[in-house]
Formats: C-alpha cells, sequence, structure tokens
C-alpha cells in the first residue's frame, strides 16, 4: 500500500512521519530547514526527502503561517522567510500528481490530537497550543475550521485585555501577550522579589524559562504563586470567551506549558468555570492535556486530506 | 402555493410574517406575548394565529434564547419565563406535520439579513446586533453557525477586558458591558459633566438613552465625544477578536445603536484596522450597517431551513 506522509514544517527542521492505518508514525524523517535557503532550494530538499521515502501515496503538510486558501498560498511564514509564497504550485511541480494537503501547523496538530490523542470520539474540539506563541486549532462538525474566509483563526490574538501588554503582533492585550510560554518568561524574569526565582535563573546562566515558574510553585514560593494564580485567570478568560464563541465539546491544552499538568490543570478548571458564559447551563467544555506531543503535527499533516473540504 | 411563515418571538409581542419567494413579508400579524401565561398557553396562542393564516407550508421560529440542538430545547428564555422548555415538541402537538425550524433570535435576524439585506451575495457574514444586550449570529460556509456543541454562540459574553465591568450575566468585562445600548445609557447617565447631557436627560423625564449620545456628539460636546471614542474602542476590540476567530468577510452591524450612521461607523472603521490581527494581510471585514431593521428576525426565521444542517 502506498504512504501516506505527514510534515511537520518548522523553521529549523522539517519532522517527516509516515503515518499507517491506525494513524501511528511507523517511519520518521527529520530534515533540517534554514531561513538562509530561498523558497524554491527549500521545496526542492523537502520534495526529495519526501519522494526517498519511497511510494508515496499523499502527502500532508503543517505549515507555521496564514494560508489563502485558494491555491494554499503562505501569507507570511516568518520562521522560514516567506511571504506570499505559491506552496502547492511549488510543491506540485517537484510531487507531480502526489494529492497534496496544506494547513497551518497548530490547525494539523489539532488533527492529529483529534484522531490520535486527547481528542478521539469528539465532534468539536479546541486545542489551544501553549509555547513561544498561542497557537490553535478547532474541528468543527467533523471537520477543520478555518473561518469564513478560510485563513484559518488565530485564537492567540483575540484581545482580553485592552490596551493590556504588547503583544509581539503589536497590537496590546492578546492572549498570547499573557499566556504564552514567552509571557510567563517575561513574568518571571521581572520578579525581582522572589529570591527562589531568581537563584534558578542565576544558576541557568541569567536565562529564564517557563518550567522554573512551576518548579518554585512547587517549592511554595509566594511571588511564584501569584504568578501563577494571574497566568490561569487570564488564559482561563481566554478559553471561557473561545468556548462562548465555538462551543468546543473539550479544550485541548497543548504546547510546553501544559507539560506543568496538575498543577496548571486543576486550577484552569476550576477557574473557566467562573470565566464562562453560562457554564453551567450550556455545558462548559471539559479542559484535557494534549496527549500526544510534538508527534500531533506529524500525525495531523498525514491526515489533513480527512477534515479539509 | 403553501405559505412559508417567520416568527420573531419576544417578551412583549411574537411577530409573524409570510415570505414570499423574494424573500419579501408579504403578510403580516403580531400577536401580544406575556409572561403572565405559561409555556403551553403562549405556544396554543400561536399556533392559532399560525394556523388561522392559512394553508401553511413551513414555520420558523426565532427564539430569546440559547437551544439545545436536539429537539431544539429553550435553555433559558428570560423574557417570556420559560426555562428548559421541548418547544418543538410543544408546536409539534398544535402544528402537525408542518415542518418546523427553530433558532435563536439574533441568529434568525442574521440569516434574514444574508439572504435579504446586507449579506446579500457573501458566503460568511458576522452579525452583531447593538440593542439592549449585544448579539449576533454567524453565517459560515453558507450555514447557520451553531458552535460545536449546538448551541449557538453569544458574542456578546465574549471577555475583552478582564476584571472589568460587570456584565448583566455576572461576568466581569463582557463586550456587552461596554457595547450595548444598556452601557451607553450608563455612561451618559453618569456624566454629570456634560451639561448637555444632562438637560437632555432632565428634558426627557430624567431617563437617558442612548441616542443622546449621538445627539450630544452632534452639538461637539466634548464629554459626549470622550464616551462615543471609548465607546467605538471597545468595539473594535469585540470587531477585531471576532473577526480574528472567525474571519468573516463581512460584518453587519445591527439594532437600535446602529441607527447613528456614519457618527458610528467611520470611526469605527478606522479603529478596527487598528485593533485586527494582521488586518492589511489576512484581510479584514468590511463593516456596514444592516439593511431590515425589525424585519430582519421574521425573515431570517421564515427561511431556516436554508441554512440549519
Amino acid at each position: 500500500m502506498s504512504k501516506r506522509i505527514g510534515v511537520d514544517l518548522g523553521g529549523t527542521t522539517a519532522k517527516l512521519g509516515v503515518v499507517n492505518d491506525q494513524n501511528e508514525i511507523v517511519e520518521r524523517k527529520v530534515i533540517p530547514t534554514d531561513k538562509s535557503k530561498t523558497f524554491e532550494e527549500t521545496i526542492a530538499i523537502l520534495s526529495q526527502g519526501i519522494l526517498e521515502m519511497g511510494d508515496v501515496g499523499i502527502v500532508g503538510f503543517g505549515v507555521p503561517s496564514s494560508l489563502k486558501p485558494v491555491g494554499d498560498i503562505v501569507i507570511h511564514a516568518n520562521n522560514l522567510g516567506w511571504k506570499n509564497k505559491d506552496l502547492r504550485g511549488e510543491l506540485k511541480k517537484r510531487l507531480g500528481s502526489v494529492p497534496i494537503f496544506i494547513a497551518n501547523d497548530a490547525d494539523s496538530a489539532a488533527v492529529g490530537e483529534y484522531f490520535q490523542g486527547a481528542g478521539q470520539g469528539c465532534q468539536s474540539m479546541l486545542m489551544l497550543t501553549l509555547g513561544t506563541g498561542v497557537g490553535g486549532g478547532f474541528i468543527y462538525q467533523s471537520r477543520l475550521y478555518r473561518g469564513g474566509n478560510g485563513c484559518g483563526f488565530e485564537p492567540g490574538h483575540m484581545i482580553v485585555q485592552q490596551d493590556g501588554v504588547v503583544c509581539s503582533c503589536g497590537l496590546h492585550g492578546c492572549l498570547e501577550a499573557y499566556c504564552s510560554a514567552t509571557a510567563i518568561i517575561r513574568e518571571v524574569t521581572a520578579c525581582k522579589k522572589s529570591q527562589v526565582l531568581q537563584e534558578m535563573i542565576a544558576e541557568n546562566d541569567g536565562k529564564a524559562n517557563a518550567r522554573m515558574l512551576f518548579d518554585a510553585v512547587r517549592q511554595n514560593d509566594t511571588y511564584a504563586k501569584s504568578i501563577l494564580e494571574k497566568y490561569v485567570h487570564t488564559l482561563a478568560i481566554g478559553i471561557g470567551s473561545l468556548t462562548t464563541i465555538l462551543r468546543p465539546e473539550i479544550v485541548v491544552i497543548g504546547g510546553g506549558v501544559s507539560g506543568a499538568g496538575d498543577l496548571l490543570f486543576e486550577p484552569l478548571r476550576e477557574e473557566v468555570k467562573r470565566t464562562t458564559f453560562s457554564y453551567d447551563v450550556i455545558g462548559g467544555a471539559a479542559i484535557i492535556p494534549a496527549a500526544l506531543g510534538n508527534d500531533a503535527g506529524i500525525i495531523g499533516a498525514a491526515l489533513l486530506d480527512r477534515v479539509l473540504i
């Protein structure tokens, strides 16, 4: 049988995987990517890597960009240095008649969790990825939701605090500006009062990371607990607003920050009850951790044909 | 030919209309509703009114409540005193085999604007209704969007300001708490510094209304202009966030506040450019006034079969 291949395309590597009928990755390949290469060069290298896997039946791509649906134009993949690139057209030149499916990388991860991870068995699922940024994907009526104009949605840039903290996108008060790992690092770094946190940073050559927050909370550090409490509150507001608009059956949380486990999920579940419109009556969504880690993007990309109309 | 009837159900009246093949209302009827009547009594009166219109082919209802999709259960229609009522079941008892379609009233209004009003010709449209509350409906891929669990969405209860003004729903900082006519009345009433506004209130037996704000702005009142500026800013943030999630082709604004015309729409269109993620690149949505006024709900209700799956 011909192979179903998923490609999770990032700024430093493209992770390729062959996915079998049980939605498991049975063969892997990693191809370095490099912003200094041209778009055409990168596609040539990727296509060669795909074709070398042999007997290619279908290929799906998760791409770190918004996409224009007609022709699957990459609008702006900053990590790859691509702007307004005709990804489908360029891939077609190299891959010929192989069916190609393309989606945003966070969307692809959501599709992976939906079929093989935390979202199995539901019909609608919101996934939020709490990493360097805040990304997400939404499965609606068993299909990948791409928004009215087809360009996908960006839950990280919903504003939760008007005139709030400046976000990487230039707006003020986006969910991403409060709930990304980057936001945690900002708060940890700025928290000079916490001896616990500042010692951790010093021991790590002066570099803070998000894990330090949770380690300090485990050590019962008051300042860290206060940062976490605010973090959970804002994330709950974001989830509450998204639930009020999207009404997913479940909310799956992935990305590095979700690795904190119960320390994050237990207070978050409680707080969401207080920040979601009509939580009891209309029914709030269960909040559960993602199950597949980095494999979600590969598996989801390989299965995109099942959720794209 | 048998008649297509739309019912816009409210707390004081039910507005009925027969809609022809050109989506125009060709026959009207108004039936008083009354919270003191039981659910069963109200349905009996409504059904009789419908059947008396003669030759009923199809009936659609716009209801002021969230709905549970299986069986179309009215979750809570506060204006009618209905809680967890089996609207479809009760109507079926009275209307027999007539096909019945049920949706939220704001959703029905959006459907009306989509087919016959401001949304004609587009495939996705967000409508926001700025009245006593803030309601809305979303047309996605030419269908009425009802959210993952089918209960519809409530854009008015998206939080735009964490820990902000208390909303009628009990949450803090909802869009409705800043952008409803009720919110304008609150600000106008509280603006003791504005002699212009306070005189208008005094002349109206001490009662403020939203129109006064726009009248005062036309008179160049500095305080009114400041209230309007903040109002537009917050509304733009709400529209920006909703656009980032839903990606409608157009945003239609209805409800009493939209009657302010250019005084509202011109600054709003400018402000939305500053509050929407990637406005220029992904493409912001055009913002246009609703066209049908109160008829939108009747026309939309009559056409629900075309947008409900």
